[in-house]
């Protein structure tokens, strides 16, 4: 397996030529930006690497605009990236080709709520605590929820899911349908507001998890679900991790119905407690939640209480107001910044392997074993209950030969993984930094259909380009 | 919206060239069939279409035997259709352009369980039915439950359902990976078990539905889910067919996770009472399961109960033994071959639209009222759960006006279900059959995307050619 950088050939960047930026800024006026500072922040996320800005960002309000916008890139042969809230994690939205980014947090519209068939229909820039608050009285709630608060373009391009996706399922379960804006500017949709549909090549899916590389999403149809009748949190610690793991193969092979199951190891409660002031016991810990009637959740919550109990877990302590659980789960989604704290000027290198639950122990064994050696700061979290956990360096980036240590440490984990018939990322996707580790995972008949596909949707290169695989 | 028929060309036939089928002789032996039996029997399904036989049948036994056969089929551009048991409803089958048939049916291992993993690995030729015999020791199941008894290979191709779907979900939810044979006869793996994945292109959900356009699959990767710890079935018959379905749309939007909620029509369990041997009231009826604990069951059955009778539905009647469970779901299952019986030599031409829930008694009472008015013998069962339901006419083949009359009814109901947000097709897929409809519901730049894919993947269109959009 190589290192990720050395698969990252240096491409030309593409220049916007002036023909071009004077259409968008006659188009666009004061929000098309070229100021430096604007450009910067599109030109990175969340990810290790430094910012390779765009040329110009463009604020757009609408499908039409984005269409306008990728007609130009189309006649230029200039990169269109798609951006919304900044947060993620592979460096997606580094213009490592130059181009345009297309910001859509403008697009912050909820389109039509159809409460009377658990569906709603969002432009791409609305985020989902938004759209959480906005259908709040219609009683239903969308589930899924990765660490940010991204927008449901974001986290429609990377396939996310976050801590309820053990039961309600990803971005790939929860989409019904998109308006895209395909390399050439025209417009599709790619569904109907149907529960299921056997019409021909699943697009929805094809482009849920695209990166940005097809097209731009610039409205989304999902799926909602009523809120639970009831809903309980509990956390409960473990002496070791292995034995937070164990519990939680077992409570997913019998069938429980469980709604979150997440790991969080001593580090990670340290950084949230002295982040979040929480309290919490700083050994490993299973934080869970139970949804569904009074006496569903009872039931569910009494078989994982004798589960945990049998692997040495503490007395379950339950959040007992909604604000407590609340706070709980801000504290966990805060995770990250809350770590990147326990070591001022640091970068964070999160992995994100998933593998079946009965390899889950090995896997994170293993990976606590090697982390313990290396003597570099970390911490994990996990969706455990899908076979998903987080194990995060935190290095000095100034100190290349810890950054390349990490590396390998990344390298290792993600082998184990798929010795382990599992993949490399369980939901941050690809990005630059994972264009290795899909090779090695999916192999190069996979890779090659997928390049395929690439070429035949946008055959000059422009959408979102140097991601996922090179050309 | 224009009349099938308009829309197949007739396109020319592509000759098996002599050397090619001296290859596939030498390699398969008795198992390359020329036989005009065998040729006519894997040229049909249970579509409405003659039969257009292909040239000859290979009855493959791995998937490097697939292979082989797809890499001659490339060199000569000859079509190659894939074929699981025949019960395909679209017309999937037949080789308007020539070629050969791929017959899976041999390919019927169970290739890995693993039910610590709650997932098993199977050749494309075992049939649903087998899978959960022989995962019976395991205390695991498939839940997706077409009418007939296909393979998985053939309910992966049509992005199947059935009767489950409405709380396991489709196809498209329940295919982790697959092994699939490309155009050019490389092989290639879609996926991991890993529950979830952001690894780049979401091939596996691009070959479920894809009809065998795109290449073959060989081997299928499923989730499995426990059995539950109580299952309990109920019937409850109604004055109209309106009081059951505005049942179930409450059922639905309550949330309540009810496994099975499929309506039967008079007509409907007519046929199945003279087919099964059973005396059920010839009435409106709601057939409904439930999984979960002893307490949760009770509980949502209590519910479902009291919207029932708020509709003016009977008391319910329980199927008290699991064998009586059985024999319902199986009269169920077989009410397609039920109702062919109601009329000597007819052919059944089944809708397949699938609507958001709030709009499913529009489209089914609409359905009825053209139903009745027509005169035409019809039928009623539906997966009205997911707003998905069959109306289907029993036709005299010879009777050419009459032909034409129910394919106007069908344009018709596909035309609703287009105007209330839904599919034109549910489970059943595009086939020869639906392709223009396909074309009025995703409009042009959608199956243009679908083209461009199909183009890149299959450059020869020598897989299954014909089928869903014309090239």
């Amino acid at each position: 397996m190589n290192a990720p950088n050395d698969l990252h050939p240096r491409v030309e960047r593409r220049p916007v030529p002036a023909t071009m930026l004077d259409a968008l800024k006659a188009r666009f006026g004061e929000r098309c930006s070229t100021a430096a500072a604007v450009r910067d922040q599109h030109g990175r996320g969340e990810s290790v690497y430094d910012a390779a800005p765009p040329e110009a960002v463009l604020f757009c309000e609408s499908t039409v605009e984005v269409a306008f916008v990728v007609k130009q890139a189309a006649a230029h042969g200039v990169p269109v990236i798609p951006f919304g809230v900044g947060s993620s994690l592979e460096g997606h939205l580094l213009a490592v080709q130059g181009g345009v980014s297309v910001d859509l947090s403008r697009m912050n519209r909820i389109v039509q709520i159809n409460a009377e068939d658990l569906t709603v229909t969002v432009e791409a820039g609305v985020t989902r605590e938004q759209l959480n608050r906005e259908i709040k009285d219609t009683g239903l709630f969308f589930p899924i929820d990765p660490g940010a608060n991204a927008t449901l373009g974001g986290m429609s391009a990377t396939r996310a899911s976050g801590t309820n996706a053990v039961r309600y399922g990803t971005m790939k379960d929860n989409v019904l349908a998109l308006t895209v804006v395909s390399a050439d500017g025209s417009v599709m949709r790619t569904g109907t507001r149907a529960k299921k549909s056997s019409a021909g090549y699943d697009l929805t899916r094809l482009f849920v998890g695209s990166e940005g590389t097809l097209g731009v999403m610039t409205e989304i149809t999902l799926r909602l679900y009523p809120l639970p009748e009831a809903v309980s949190a509990a956390t409960c610690s473990f002496q070791r991790i292995d034995d937070a793991v164990q519990t939680t193969i077992e409570v997913i092979q019998m069938g429980v119905p469980i709604a979150r199951c997440e790991l969080l190891d001593a580090n990670a409660i340290r950084a949230v407690n002295r982040h979040s002031k929480l309290t919490l016991r700083e050994a490993p810990m299973l934080l869970m939640e139970f949804h569904g009637s009074e006496a569903g959740v009872a039931e569910q919550s009494a078989t994982v209480q004798e589960i945990a109990r049998g692997h040495g877990g503490t007395d379950f302590e339950w959040a007992r107001t909604p604000e407590e659980r609340t706070r709980l789960w801000k504290a966990r989604h805060e995770s990250y910044f809350a770590a990147l704290q326990m070591r001022p000027g640091c970068r964070c290198q999160s992995s994100d392997t998933c593998v079946p639950i009965s390899r889950l122990a090995e896997c994170i064994n293993e990976s606590v074993d090697d982390a313990e050696a290396s003597g570099i700061p970390y911490w994990i979290v996990g969706h455990v209950g899908d076979g998903n956990f987080h194990l995060s360096y935190l290095m000095d980036p100034d100190d290349t030969a810890e950054c390349a240590r990490v590396e390998d440490l990344n390298v290792k984990m993600v082998q184990r993984a798929l010795r382990l018939e599992g993949t490399c990322t369980g939901e941050h996707g690809i990005g630059l930094h994972k264009m290795p580790y899909l090779l090695d995972e999916a192999g190069p008949a996979a890779v090659g259909t997928m390049r395929s596909i690439k070429r035949a949707l946008d055959p000059k290169n422009i959408m979102n380009p140097g991601k996922i695989f090179t050309l």
